[in-house]
């Protein structure tokens, strides 16, 4: 029930890496036989991840992660941009990497306003539209929230931001694989994807980069892919990658009906504990994602219930589950504290099965019963 | 011939790499059973990884990459320390990673100074004293030059900036697992290593950071690796780099040895061709490596004519084996462009065996012979 954090390794991809490990192992810069080979694999995964977003190939780069996708982004157009202006919008649900980098910008002197969100996690246009200036570079709006599941109005936000001449990022890590993308329909200009939320491996993703838009690298250096980000390429691990979203092209709306419905009963079912409160849109949600709050509980003493009894479920977002914060995006949907801190997610997955979510159901309303029994607040926050 | 631009991943890696792809592939921030089975792994392995390098498992943080590291090291230390100075020392035949990152913070408003080489590409130690200002806040020399193989008198460099009260940064990824790496010793404030070089995965490194050293991160996010390196931990890519790095602790003495003369038979016999030159220092390099130059032909129609005999090999670096331009090691060293663009790198490996290197003999003096008689440059530059 944690899909969500990370995802096994499908066992096609591992088998597609291997070779890429043990004999084709060239350095893709090299000039010689190996090299080539290096070379050829990485331009049809390229092709093939670029595919699945509707992208030219030529516009997509290789990544180390996902976060070092919104630090290139974040970063790499507020130092291309700044004599333009030095304004960025994101909004206040985005993930850590979006944030955090927004807010490493703000020490040097960039402005950044955090766009409000709906008690749904959604963005308002208007506010949107007020928040732009003059000086405005960026937008960074993610397509779907990684705690509470919420589809962002991507093709709008895109086409005001259009309109406007401003830079429109968004982290589709969520959703990537699991629901459409489209770069060309989400007027997106630069949009952000994760091997590893898609039983790919983990240490690979892409951004798309769309022809034309002013960006510095993050990662200076042999000037590997198309001098944007340099580094040795990981030639296996970005097989693998394309093989995860080769069967993602394949696998995506079946699997998609599948998770609709084991969302749909987890969030029936689960509402129907007393004091219990879905988070996030009731259908502008990610198909795997089901995210509530329990009065007078502490998520992570749920979380610790559930797993005693096998169930891998988080609370927060997996990034910061060691943290003791409560979750920003609750606080953004105008949850308490307190309410943020008995918040509990359930993200299913290809492997997961109709007795799954069956036990789930069987076990988690007597943990929360039993959790409320030992609870201080037991009876009321007063 | 080529095992400086990349390695084959050795199979005892992949095997302790599998279960993390498939079973044990849990988000080493989560809190349940899987969460702290991928933290335990991570734990182990920044202990073997520091190990080999005489650091404590406190001062080693993962990465995506060598370069990442460099890029982290020279932007990070550049940003965090920016109150007390903005002059920075690099060696002039450090990697890209390291000499992209500078020319970048020259745009940001530091200043550089790129420190000369003497014939063999050993940085001079008055010379470094010399360029040493007030405001000299990091010193970055390489402990093994990734080219000519040229080891650096790191431990003196290392006393000399502590003497000063500046960071010395050293990038050992030609080195570690190859020739002992030891950061008391060395005097160092941070060191790169690299998986990818000893026969680990590509996509991962580490970067030995001591105690108390003033650096930001280059990604921002969830907070990973002690707040100093954002992104979901490549858990798998992790555990091979560990399983490599122990593998290489018990090998790396006999295998040194071997390599040792293999590369002195090569040295000793390429020389017998007429007009080839040694590149880097007679005695202070890697074990690995012979690195020549050839009057009166071009490397990449040489190593066009090695790989149509299955052999691989590089001409300039790997990482810039693509660009036109002649090495920036070899014209610090004193070539000519002409004769930097006849340059042939032969480095060998594990697998390297002694038919490997009478095969090399047989094929090379031919090949340059062969190249010559075509040359237009026959007979002289002139």
């Amino acid at each position: 029930m944690d899909y969500a954090a990370t995802t096994p390794v499908d066992p096609r991809v591992l088998e597609a890496m291997k070779p890429y490990f043990l004999k084709k192992y060239g350095n893709s810069m090299s000039l010689h036989a190996w090299g080539r080979e290096a070379k050829e694999a990485l331009e049809n995964s390229r092709e093939t991840v670029a595919s699945l977003m509707n992208a030219d190939q030529e516009e997509v780069i290789f990544l180390g992660s996902g976060t070092e996708g919104s630090n290139m982004v974040l970063k790499g157009t507020a130092f291309a941009n700044r004599k333009k202006g030095k304004h960025i919008i994101v909004s206040s649900i985005e993930h850590h990497c979006v944030l955090e980098s927004a807010r490493w910008l703000e020490r040097q002197g960039f402005e950044i306003t955090y766009l409000p969100v709906d008690k749904y996690g959604l963005v308002d246009l208007n506010a949107l539209e007020n928040a732009i200036k003059k000086d405005t570079i960026l937008v960074s709006v993610m397509h779907a929230n990684n705690e509470i599941g919420t589809i962002e109005p991507v093709e709008e936000i895109g086409k005001l931001c259009r309109e406007k001449g401003i830079y429109f990022y968004s982290d589709a890590a969520q959703s990537y694989g699991k629901i459409p993308v489209d770069v060309e329909k989400m007027n997106v200009d630069l949009l952000m994807v994760d091997a590893h939320k898609i039983y790919g491996p983990k240490g690979t993703g892409a951004l798309f980069i769309r022809k034309g838009t002013k960006i510095e690298p993050l990662l200076h250096g042999g000037g590997h892919e198309f001098g944007l980000r340099s580094s040795t390429v990981n030639v296996a691990s970005i097989v693998g990658f394309a093989k995860a979203v080769e069967i993602q092209k394949k696998e995506m709306n079946s699997d998609a009906n599948k998770q609709t419905k084991f969302r749909d009963r987890l969030i029936k079912e689960i509402l129907k504990i007393e004091d219990s409160h879905l988070n996030g849109h009731p259908t502008k949600r990610l198909p795997n994602n089901a995210h509530f709050w329990f009065a007078y509980i502490e998520g992570e003493s749920l979380i610790t219930q559930l797993d005693m009894h096998g169930i891998a479920a988080s609370t927060g977002s997996a990034c910061s589950s060691e943290s003791l914060e409560p979750s920003h995006v609750l606080l953004a949907i105008g949850l308490k504290p307190q309410e943020a801190h008995g918040s509990l997610r359930l993200t299913t997955g290809k492997y997961t099965t109709k007795k799954d979510v069956d036990y789930v159901l069987e076990i988690l309303p007597k943990a929360v019963k039993r959790l409320r029994e030992i609870s201080p607040f037991k009876g009321g926050w007063e």
